[in-house]
């Protein structure tokens, strides 16, 4: 893959400033460029760093300048360049053109076109999977699964019956979606199995990491809005809803029937319980415990989760404790003193 | 699937109060439900949503009523819909029937009557597979592994060698049974691997989520009693052993050989301590750390995890802190205050 | 696999006090060793546990004596012991010789002498793996990445495009090495997808446990250095680099771009914010949330972590917070008396 400086600013809307005919022969970060390669600053603060870099071309914004450096000026660098990687990363993925030979593929299922499928894929009757998929190696979609266009799935994800996928939807290795709820009831001091007859429901534009387990309802559906995005080793479980563009960093934990509104943030290990809500726009910090719902716009923190300020506050007070415990100490001292004093005091008068 | 109202109230042992010829034709929710569908109320303080249901009929218990609508009278309305749904919902389970031809059976493998096994599965030598199991597409099972009757396992679960594993246990897609515990020594400040030679043994009746890990033993067994169930993304280290009919829901993580007592409860996220001991019945909340062992029959909860009791104190303690040092500061300006004035009256007095 | 007492007292250059052609049919721990089997003793407080065994043979230190036992004598039982099982476990491991017709292997590949590779093994373009390793059932290698001898990668492991992994590296079931970075930018209030084109760089004698997952970087590579060991379940973030013969252990979560120095240890469940920087030889304790970063060869505790004396002692004043409370009470109690009496007293000397 080679693109002169030219055609990379046409691409993106920008201005060369230094050798249009320039040839890039690939995408990197600033301090890892190399000669031939183009990186980017989102940001005028790097730019003593950008002097330093080893790349032969820097994508800038419209009003930085760094002397000595050939540059395409644009109006949004970070975005610019996201899309000059997209160019150059594209021919390096490894996805198999086609449908490979060992897939598994029921007669009954349905496959769109310019879907490539590759080696040990299993789908089972009544599939649907829309055009332009990319399915890796050992993926696993079970029978009347329902799958839109675009959607990539990394080897080994495991999608169980039913489940229905939007478009443009990306899902890392190892991950399952559809497992069981977790659910049963005491009989006779034995758990017994209740079951999970919903399904899982994710809609266009998310992207779930790798080894994220999102169980099935137990009846209608667990629910993942448009344009989510999941981390790593996050649980869902069943009867979930998740709303649209929000965030779930990685290995959180989230119990069943919690609602949550968009754009919020879960950040990496916060634990939910069950059948709360988590309003629109609010946002958890890591490793929190939510025990109650959270209202929306606001951030919550701690084991239990509460108000950021006042845990703030708690937190500080918290780190002081052994100064303050000294202080109560000192207290006890000097009432005792003062005690001893006022009552001698008065024996004095008394006498 | 179709059936009257009357041969479903005979086979929960309910009775029918409207229609009896009533045809239903499937299950679900009381707010899911739709025309023709079945659906139950598990509490009175149900009664006003289940007036509005679109279901055409519901069990509920002896003791209630619903004006209006068609009901099947029982004694355990939650109970007899499981035998409902299991009715409906068998028909939909997406099990292989037969072996497929891409299945790398071991010739030395014993497998028994009635077992599917789905596409890519991989039976190492010297398994043996008991009759009525289910084992999905991508499954391993390695060398020697004993399996019972009637189990079901998931797409791309892994057992390795040698495991033992009884009746009816469901293990969900992407666990991993009896990979290597984590154990090195130090030999010239490099971490040496000690060899992990012992196995695991799971017993009659559990179910184990997606994505879960459960270690070998370094010598003898990492076990898992009878009836046990087991969230996703749950870690167990070697040499664990868990009672029965113990409930340990998802992301928690149990170090090397603790020992866990029946009727057990482990809450979300719980860590526990390396060769601890959980009583009996006792319970453990979502996120605590356990840093002694619990007693029997006791409730613990906190990081480090205490008794129930103690904690919620000291939490609530820790909510009100500002406000204490509050009070601590005013009393040292009143205790301050208390002095001056006595020292000013002494000083009074004196001259 | 049978040996006389005699052939291993060479192997591990101990001696033999009794019977030396007795026959050794296997190695088991203290308390789990029958008749036939060799066990060993690392400290002399199990000299009376030892005392006990049905093991036939103890291995034990030159300064022990376990009268009535056949003992071998050694500098160091417990590896001396590993060594032994090594002897009797190697030929219970189950390799598959060969390459399986199954596997689904680049003709571009390059595949080094004595390697195995299990059935439904996929290998894409470009890869190469080194001589002697065992690549079971169910792996699958992306394009381009280069693996270096001896490794042994367990069932379903997964290891996307360009990774680089040493030798004598081992992977168990179900880790994913190399799937994206979580990285987002806003885009008119959507997450729109930071494509993620570094790799992933793991050196020598690396072991890996089960389910983790290890994100390629962002640029340049995520890297874990040579000796390294980590648990199962754990997360590691884009651009994270963790140092030699570090120990990470179960559910840790490591955020993007951490740095960890050598020698390391993360307990369980343990979470690290990103871009901090964790010092050699630095310990940070069980559900741990590092917000700051960890100065070298020092020990950090609590949620958010602080140095570990500093930590224990707000511990211990948080058990006792509500006694405290009762002194704060008593102290408020005890200072408006006092003012009562000076009050009081002031008003009886000015009347």
């Amino acid at each position: 893959m080679q693109k002169t400086l030219a055609e990379i600013a046409e691409l993106i809307g920008g201005e060369v400033v230094g050798d249009k005919t320039l040839v890039i022969t690939g995408v990197n970060g600033l301090q890892e460029a190399k000669a031939g390669e183009l990186t980017f600053v989102s940001n005028s603060k790097y730019a003593p760093i950008a002097k330093e870099t080893k790349a032969s071309a820097i994508i800038i914004s419209r009003d930085m300048s760094i002397p000595g450096k050939t540059v395409i000026l644009t109006d949004s660098p970070s975005i610019a360049f996201t899309e000059v990687i997209s160019l150059f990363a594209s021919s390096g993925k490894s996805k198999f053109k086609g449908i490979h030979a060992s897939a598994v593929i029921s007669e009954d299922a349905s496959i769109g076109n310019n879907v490539s499928i590759g080696p040990n894929v299993i789908i089972e009757d009544g599939v649907s999977v829309g055009e332009g998929c990319a399915i890796y190696g050992g993926v696993f979609i079970g029978h009347k699964t329902v799958i839109g266009k675009n959607c990539i799935f990394y080897p080994n994800v495991v999608i169980m019956d039913r489940s229905k996928i939007g478009d443009n939807v990306i899902i890392h290795s190892g991950t399952v979606i559809g497992s069981d709820g977790f659910g049963y009831e005491q009989v006779d001091g034995k758990h017994k199995k209740i079951p999970q007859i919903g399904i899982v429901v994710i809609e266009d534009d998310v992207e779930i990491g790798a080894n994220v387990t999102i169980d099935r309802a137990r009846f209608d559906k667990t629910f993942i809005g448009r344009g989510t995005k999941i981390d790593n080793l996050v649980q869902v479980a069943h009867n979930v809803s998740i709303g649209e563009d929000c965030i779930i960093i990685s290995q959180v934990g989230i119990s069943g029937s919690v609602n949550i509104g968009k754009n919020a943030i879960l950040a990496g290990q916060v634990g939910v319980v069950g059948h709360l809500t988590i309003g629109e726009g609010a946002i958890v910090t890591a490793q929190s415990a939510v025990m109650k719902s959270i209202p929306p716009f606001t951030k919550a923190l701690g084991s239990p989760a509460r108000a950021y300020a006042d845990q703030m506050k708690i937190n500080a007070c918290a780190q002081r404790l052994p100064s303050y415990v000294k202080e109560i100490n000192e207290l006890k001292k000097q009432v005792k003193e003062l005690k001893e004093q006022i009552d001698n005091g008065s024996k004095a008068k008394n006498n």
